[in-house]
C-alpha cells in the first residue's frame, strides 16, 4: 500500500479494458460480460470490477432509472416487458435489471428465465439481465448499482429495475433509482394487510395492475383507496404528490400513461437542478453502505475474531459481558 | 492484546468497584456518579464504564422497561410524571432517563430540567437524569441503554426512557424497551399529517393524551381516527394489537388504565417465554450497532483516512471513482 496523498487505482488488465472499449461502443456480449465480471467475489477479479466501473464512470448518468416494486402476483414482469416494448417501439433503448436476494433460495427468482419476458428479449434494443444468484441483500444490490452503471455507459435510456416486493430490497432499489414505481392489485380489500405503508411513502407513483376489462370497478376502488393512501402519508418531495394510475399489460392500456407520469417527473427534478443533487446524495450513501460492509466483512473474515466471537457471544448471553464491552475488546483486536 | 481464546476483562479500579458496590446496594449518589462515568468519552473512562457495565450486568433484567414518545407539544414530561408518581404510590421505585441526541443544540432539552418534573424528583422512590449532553444518536442511545442497565442494578422496578418525536431516535429507543407507548394529541385532523406511520407501528399502545374535560368530543374522535390506523398497519406481535387509550395528565384520569395496558402486556411476554428471547435479541442488536460504530469511528479517526477522504470523495462526485472502489481502497489503507 502505497502512501502517497493520491490515490491512483493500478491498471486494469487488458482483457478488462477491451471489455471497457466493448461496453463504450454498446456491445450486447461485451455488456454481458462486464456484469458477470462484477458478480465474481474472487479478489483479483473484485479489483478488476472496481477498474472497469471507476473508468467507465464518467460515461454514466444519462439515462432514466426506474426501480418497479409489487407484491408477488401482481405481474411484474408482464408490466415491464410491457413498458419495455413500448419504449422500444419509441426508439428507446432499455435495460432490465432485478434486484431479488432471495433468488435461488426461495426458487422464486423474478427474473430467473428470460422466456418471462420472450418478446422484450427478442429485441435489439433491449437488453435483460436475470438476477444475480442469492446473496446478501448488500451484495445483491452492489451488483445491481453497479451493471446499472455499466449499462449506462453501453448507451441504454432506459434502466428498468424490477424487486420483489418484501424486506429491505425495496429500499435498497429506491436509493439507486430516480423513480420509484409500485405496482398494486385491483382487490384493494385483500392487500391492504399486506401492504407495507412505508412502499406508499417511498412511491413516486403507484399503478393499479391487472384492471383488465372485467375488472374495472375493482380497479376503480382500489385506485380510490391508494389515492387516500398517499394522501395520508408524508410526501417525499412537496412538488410531488404520488398518481395513481390504472393499468393493464394484457390488454395493452394504460402503459402510455405511466411513462408519461415518469416523463413529467423527470422534467420537473431537471427544471429544478434536483437530479444531479439527489444522484449525488445517493452515491455518498452508496459510500457509506459500502465502506460500512467492506469493514464488517473483513471483520468477520479474521480468524482471530472467528476464534473469539461464539465466547464472546455466549457470555454476553449469559449476562456476563456488556455488548459495547465486546465490541470494543473486538475491535481492538482486528486492529492490533 | 493478549492472544489467549477467551477474553478476560482488566480489573476495574478501587473507585469504581465502589460505585459498583453502591448501585448494586440502590444507592442514588453512586448510581448518578455510574452513570456519569458511562457518559465520559475519555479512552480511560470508557474502559472503566466497561468494566463496571460487565459487572452489574448479571444484576439486571428485573424492571419493566417503557419508552415513550411523541411530537413536542404532546405533554411528555407531565404525562411521565403522572405515570411516575402513580407508580411510586404503587410502592415501585421508577427511574426516568431521555434519549434526545438534540438535546444542547436546539436548546430543546426534553429532561434539560428536573424543575419540570418537580413533584416525582422529590420522590425518595424515583430517579430522574436529565438527557446526556448532545452526541452522535448512536452515542446518546449507547448511553441511555447503560443507564437503564445501571438503574436496573440498583434495584428500580421500572424504567420510563423518553425520546423526542422525531428522526430515528424512536427506533434506537423502541429497540432497547419492552413496551414502546405514543402519546397523541386530540386534535388528530390537524396532526395526521405530522405524525410519521412508522411510528403507529412500532407502538405497543398508544394514548391520546391531553384528554381533558372540554376536550371529550377532539378526544373520542382521535381515539376512533388511531384506532382505524393501527388496524391499518402490520402488528408486531400476532397476539397483541396496540389499544388506544385517553387520558388527562393534568386531571389525572387514564393513568391507571396506560399502567393496566403495559401490566397486560408484561403478563403476555412472561406467559409465552417471549420477555427473555426478545431481549437477547435485542442485546444481539446493540452488539451489532455497538460493533458497526465502533469500527467506523476507529475508521474515521485514522489519520490516513483523514488525509485521504476529501479527494476520493470529490472524485466520487466528479464520477471519476465508483463509490465500491473508493471503500475498498480506504479499508485496505485503514487496515494495512
Amino acid at each position: 500500500m502505497k502512501q502517497s496523498t493520491t490515490f491512483e487505482p493500478p491498471p486494469i488488465s487488458e482483457a478488462t479494458a477491451s471489455l471497457e472499449a466493448g461496453v463504450l461502443a454498446g456491445k450486447r456480449r461485451a455488456l454481458a460480460k462486464a456484469i458477470t465480471l462484477i458478480e465474481n467475489t474472487r479478489a483479483d477479479r473484485r479489483a478488476e470490477a472496481n477498474g472497469l466501473v471507476s473508468r467507465i464512470l464518467p460515461h454514466t448518468g444519462k439515462a432514466i432509472r426506474v426501480g418497479i416494486s409489487g407484491v408477488p402476483g401482481v405481474g411484474k414482469s408482464t408490466f415491464i416487458e410491457a413498458l419495455g416494448l413500448f419504449l422500444v417501439k419509441t426508439g428507446l433503448k432499455v435495460a432490465v435489471l432485478a434486484v431479488d436476494p432471495s433468488s435461488r433460495i426461495s426458487g422464486g427468482s423474478i427474473l430467473g428465465d428470460k422466456v418471462r419476458m420472450e418478446y422484450l428479449a427478442r429485441e435489439t434494443n433491449a437488453f435483460i439481465r436475470p438476477s444475480p444468484s442469492a446473496g446478501t441483500l448488500g451484495g445483491v444490490a452492489r451488483r445491481t448499482r453497479e451493471s446499472m452503471l455499466l449499462c449506462e455507459a453501453a448507451g441504454y435510456d432506459v434502466i428498468l429495475i424490477e424487486t420483489v416486493g418484501v424486506g429491505q430490497s425495496e429500499i435498497a432499489v429506491s436509493e439507486m433509482v430516480d423513480f420509484f414505481l409500485v405496482l398494486l392489485l385491483p382487490n384493494a380489500g385483500d392487500e391492504i394487510q399486506g401492504i407495507k405503508k412505508g412502499i406508499i411513502e417511498m412511491a413516486d407513483g403507484l399503478v393499479v395492475h391487472k384492471a383488465d376489462s372485467g375488472n374495472e370497478d375493482q380497479a376503480t376502488q382500489a385506485q380510490r383507496h391508494y389515492r387516500n393512501a398517499v394522501n395520508l402519508v408524508r410526501a417525499k418531495r412537496k412538488d410531488w404528490r404520488a398518481p395513481v394510475l390504472r393499468a393493464s399489460s394484457t390488454e395493452g392500456h394504460g402503459i402510455d400513461k405511466v411513462w408519461d407520469m415518469v416523463s413529467r417527473h423527470r422534467r420537473l427534478l431537471c427544471e429544478r437542478n434536483q437530479l444531479e443533487s439527489m444522484r449525488s446524495a445517493q452515491m455518498q450513501r452508496w459510500f457509506q453502505t459500502a465502506l460500512e460492509e467492506e469493514l464488517l466483512d473483513r471483520f468477520h473474515e479474521d480468524p482471530r475474531i472467528r476464534e473469539r466471537l461464539a465466547d464472546l457471544q455466549a457470555r454476553m448471553r449469559a449476562r456476563r459481558l456488556s455488548p459495547h464491552h465486546a465490541a470494543e475488546h473486538l475491535v481492538d483486536l482486528f486492529l492490533s
